[in-house]
């Protein structure tokens, strides 16, 4: 049924009878659909597939924003959109596919189109805090979550009370779901920045610090460290990492436990959105576990 | 009425609950207001201020993404949002205009959210024509006129025909003011560009023509030009002008009537625009005669 998804995506970006805009969307390549899986899982049926088509237009319209913010080489493996075809072109876009994505969204019935677009300016706010947080190291963990609840948790947990809502399920528990699996997919990518190497990342290891963005593993690190460990983490911030640095902070990171201390964290709210489930519910607890399984 | 549409601008931001949005917002300056008084002309109602509240959000948010990517220092004279507060805040503060204006949207009664995702989508793929456009000098005037279409006429004749439908008049006709309006509107500031001074513009004299647009008065000036003088042309495309250079454009552009031509064609659509109007439609006819007046 992804396949129907993306069959339903390219109607859509056909519809706009643009040759440009064709031209420039091939070349985003698909990700694994995170949200059109759990769409379907939860709502297998026709009225599904175009809302996942929405929803990951949306999610691609902002991927394309986040490379151009995050001045991106790599999406995935590829050149991003920004480096290939220039800043312009990527957030022009990104606005054509938001916009398409909500001009379908506007025949679906309420509260449908309000649960997804409730999302996108959570979404958007989600990533103006991440500029805002890039702005210095940034050691408070509570913000950190409220900025992946929104950047990246958002638009999970409205693609899957929109389809409890489409399959008469109880929204609020699959909401809860979708926002615990999100927070949970976020924790695991930035441990994967640090633990996995650039060719499965498909972007350079440990990119993370030096854009910027004081995940959870080194907000871990920080509260571990003593002082003098504190400003050489601190000097490392937003710089080009030497190898002798980035030997030392991934050992700091496994000696402090704070790899293993963001892996908990991960896997209790993995916990929490597995609690949310029904026994039957086999494949979106696979989704979970699958999820958790990529950090070993 | 206008300024319950501003005041219903700020409650929609203040709903956002983001002090960060609230400090950035702050600084975008309130323009003429052009879409919200056709609206207001049209169905002055209650439920027309919220629509006017809404398309004057999605009209900020293409002036945020229309500001980083013309690259613009000024905006109605005051340094614009991403001279202020650098490009990823722009991009990020548009994003959060668009889909709050698209969450509030979504609540109004079909085919109002349609008639105005729709035009979103057309003023998207029209900036990215425009980028597409400023490759090079381009002397296509349907290409140029189709660009300004959807760029920005486009959410004038959904804001004119989203109005008509609330106020249950003929939404073809009063589409057809809104778009022959836009067309005349997007001339009339192309001819400025070149006639009004800086203080007045609120942004450098003559920037079109550096900035890759070829616009109307420039694609009049190539057909006019011989073999000569066309080659002169395109080397100013895209440059930095001397004050030699700037006077020889603006002699010539004269000269050749290429000035005139271009107004010509602004009171043409603007005469377009008149005819599908009522008798009793005078302050919409006010609307037009006072734009047009603008060039002289």
């Amino acid at each position: 049924m992804l396949d129907q998804v993306k069959l339903q995506i390219y109607r859509y970006i056909q519809e706009l009878r643009d040759e440009r805009v064709e031209k420039l969307f091939v070349r985003i390549p698909f990700g694994k659909m995170l949200r059109s899986k759990l769409i379907l899982q939860i709502a297998p049926s026709k009225e599904a597939i175009g809302l996942a088509a929405m929803v990951e237009l949306i999610h691609m319209a902002s991927l394309l924003h986040d490379d151009v913010i995050d001045e991106a080489n790599l999406r995935r493996g590829k050149p991003s959109i920004n480096v290939t075809f220039g800043n312009k072109s990527a957030i022009m876009l990104g606005d054509i596919l938001y916009s398409k994505a909500f001009y379908e969204l506007s025949s679906l019935p309420a509260p449908l189109p309000q649960i997804i677009s409730n999302a996108v300016t959570l979404l958007s706010l989600g990533e103006l805090l991440d500029v805002e947080l890039a702005r210095s190291f940034n050691p408070d963990i509570d913000r950190y979550m409220d900025m992946i609840y929104k950047k990246t948790a958002s638009l999970i947990e409205a693609s899957a009370m929109a389809a409890a809502q489409i399959a008469g399920k109880d929204t609020r528990r699959y909401g809860l779901y979708g926002k615990n699996l999100g927070l949970a997919f976020q924790i695991v990518d930035d441990i994967l920045d640090i633990t996995q190497d650039e060719a499965t990342l498909g972007k350079p290891t440990m990119s993370d610090l030096k854009e910027g963005k004081t995940t959870l593993p080194y907000i871990y690190l920080y509260e571990a460290l003593d002082e003098k460990g504190r400003e050489r983490l601190l000097s490392l911030f937003k710089k080009e990492l030497s190898n002798e640095e980035r030997s030392w902070l991934q050992e700091r990171l496994r000696d402090t436990k704070s790899l293993d201390r963001a892996k908990q964290k991960a896997m209790q709210l993995g916990q929490e959105a597995l609690e949310c489930l029904d026994k039957e519910d086999e494949r979106l607890r696979s989704i979970m576990t699958q999820l958790i399984d990529r950090t070993y």
